[in-house]
């Protein structure tokens, strides 16, 4: 028989179990922090009309769409963000949905990019946001659901920073080249990568101001505290910049609002940062906009992990109805790469704790209800399928990172006990097997309790 | 402006939160039972060479493919189930996996189907196999994994129908039309729905069987017990039918391992039933196959919502080496009918158990950080983000499905109160706010526990 080759597509890729399992606890991790704050989920189909893709995302992205005719003749496409689903979704949705309406999504979202640079063309995207409030408490919430999650992540070593683009924009207006924000601020983003004489002469360049208004910019997007514990000063730093200007004046206001609520709410000081660089691409936020970084030599090249912001208006393609929202989107790739580099994430192919080996044959029954009665009290428990000998079922439990294997031979279950292996270690332990109500005995839970 | 209409694709539907925390309450369920039996989690891109999709699907599914060429030209399309993907998988990644390798798998899959058969274009699928293995050990536990599951859903009554294609096959060949078994099989499917003597015309009809050939197969099909407690009795019955044909004799051995596997491990009786009338399919199965179906007068026409099998070989297109396994797939929309039909899903808006009204406008800080210090004893507490008037709120909240709200008002904050209100009941309890430690009050924490 001619075979067809197994492959998968270029710029997509299968995720096998020992990269599945830490993604699906990071989301679950993810979801248990946004329904502790009242976030709901939604789910909006993979394909859409092409127009209501089209509509906002602007070329690059529409470049980049999947999009075809379907069965009907439709005019589809892949969704290349939850954003725009989100926009569509709350549209059709607002009357049944009410406002404030706070949701998050999980799901794959596809993009046609050009894989050299590294980029997938499926990936999952995580987003929360909160819809239909203007409330300054919403963009608080962002700051704090984005530190419960690094924490319940297990990061320590993690900055949150924040900005305000009213802040921004007022300042440049101050400065005389409020026109030409988008170029100023595109150069601006780049502090990171680029040296400082090298930011201000794109600025001159691309945004044609002169080579003082260029330093003033800097000069103001490089005004942040050095260390974690000096928010209030820094505030008190940005002040005279701003002063005058009434949209700065206001942003500054913000910022104080946002930084101070955190706090207010037990957010440690050196866990969120002022740091006026921050722009956040360019057209879309108009107020709080934040990143997540990790400060520990590990972690400190992965770039943003976090990021969201304010926006004045969600929907306009759709609804004439005006729907302001803050929110972000998770990183769960750079997360992943982070944990693992971190030692967050232990590799294995195994998602029950105890490996139970079945090697006496006529013993079948008994295997199968040991198994059930310890999943019974919550352990999870797998069972060989086929009585091989004990070696070769060892050496699979040890290949799929199993930390307990029981072994019951037939002397054992003849005089009620069992062995205990901890496959990390090698030590074994020897136990009863049933207690006096003919259930798995206290010593054996004991000895095969989650460490 | 010129406005876009929002609006969803014929056959694809959004998931509103009322619809969607219940079928991530179900997902959630099902991944915690298969990871209690060591299934490991795998995903697969949405996007495959359309040539890996068709190889096997037949030709209504390569019909109601969405299939199209991408931005490099490559043929490509949109996966229609989990196996087709679970099979290119597998034959791709053998040597790492290891086998016996026992994966689940939860994604979205599309058919381009009639959606005038009340059909959705694109569903979730949620299936669970064991690949590798030929013992008869894994059917079993495909058995006890539906059983759990169902129990873990919150279903009693239910029973899972159990066959074997070996022995239906094997009775097929003793009455001389083993030939024509997917024609004969294809009506016995039908039992359900037409009455006898029309499902032993098609017999005739379609396989082109005698009429005596047509009534021993329906003899044999309806031989099934009455009663969950009879499976014994059920198997004895059956012997007969089977002597001389090896096939089929195998067959009902296996049956009575299956079964018999399952009352080991602790399945009562009546929630496992011999039915030789589930035929499962046509080309694929070759052993074991299941159905399982509600038995309570409101879930009775629901249908099988949990079906599965074991086959010879998955991936004989992509690879030589000969892969058996066995699984099965959880029907999600009919679990999540049934579950509301049955008042097992409480129909609500939000996730988090507690909200906190915000009405006290200069008390901002203090509510950020009560609702802070509740959750961090993992209790899930919206905050309102606008001090509007309490009442609005209430309302916001009674709309959501909130079980308590958390009023603390001035005179509270000043006199260490705070009232918890059901919603439900109306009735509301003054605790004191905060205890000894500065943290929450233990009779505050008493209040607001889950029931």
């Amino acid at each position: 028989m001619a075979r067809i080759e197994p492959r998968t597509l270029k710029g997509f890729r299968d995720y096998l179990p020992e990269a599945m399992i830490p993604r699906e606890a990071l989301i679950e991790t993810a979801r248990r922090v946004y329904r502790s704050y009242g976030f709901v989920p939604i789910d909006t189909p993979a394909l859409e009309y092409a127009e209501i893709l089209t509509g906002k995302g602007g070329e690059e992205s529409d470049k980049q769409l999947y999009r075809f005719l379907d069965h009907g003749g439709r005019d589809v496409a892949l969704r290349f963000d939850l954003t725009v689903p989100l926009a569509r979704f709350v549209a059709q949705h607002a009357n049944e949905l009410g406002l404030p309406f706070k949701r998050y999504h999980v799901g794959p979202v596809w993009r046609g990019e050009n894989t050299q640079r590294g980029r997938y063309r499926e990936f999952l995207q995580c987003d929360f946001d909160t819809i239909g409030s203007e409330s300054l408490v919403s963009d608080v919430e962002m700051v704090l659901v984005i530190h419960d999650l690094m924490r319940a992540i297990g990061f320590e070593a993690f900055v949150i920073r924040v900005n305000n683009r009213k802040l921004l924009n007022g300042v440049l207006q101050k400065l005389e080249v409020g026109d030409r924000a988008p170029a100023v601020l595109r150069a601006v983003d780049k502090l990171g990568k680029l040296d400082r004489a090298a930011v201000e002469a794109e600025i001159v360049r691309e945004a044609g101001t002169s080579a003082e208004q260029a330093r003033l910019v800097l000069e103001f997007a490089t005004l942040r505290s050095s260390s974690g514990g000096e928010q209030e000063r820094v505030l008190e730093v940005l002040e005279p910049h701003v002063r005058g200007n009434e949209l700065a004046e206001l942003g500054l206001d913000e910022l104080h609002q946002v930084v101070g609520g955190a706090r207010d709410a037990g957010v440690s000081a050196g866990h969120v940062r002022v740091d006026v660089s921050i722009a956040r691409g360019l057209d879309y936020y108009t107020g709080t906009v934040v990143e997540t970084s990790l400060t520990d030599p590990e972690g400190a090249s992965i770039g943003s992990v976090c990021s969201g912001g304010r926006y004045d208006d969600l929907a306009s393609l759709y609804t004439a109805q005006r729907l302001p929202g803050v929110g972000a989107s998770l990183g769960l790739d750079r997360l992943l790469t982070a944990m693992e580099e971190l030692g967050l994430v232990a590799r294995r192919g195994s998602t029950a704790p105890v490996f139970l080996a079945y090697f006496e044959a006529a013993r079948l029954g008994d295997y199968l209800r040991l198994a059930s009665d310890l999943r019974a009290t919550g352990l999870g428990v797998e069972l060989y399928p086929e009585p091989r000998k004990l070696g070769a079922q060892l050496k699979y439990a040890d290949r799929r990172g199993f930390p307990l294997a029981l072994v019951v031979g037939e002397s054992e279950w003849a005089a009620n006990r069992a062995q205990v292996k901890d496959l990390g270690s090698g030590a074994s332990a020897s136990v009863p097997l049933r207690g006096a109500d003919g259930g798995p005995s206290p010593e054996l839970l004991a000895a095969l309790a989650p460490r």
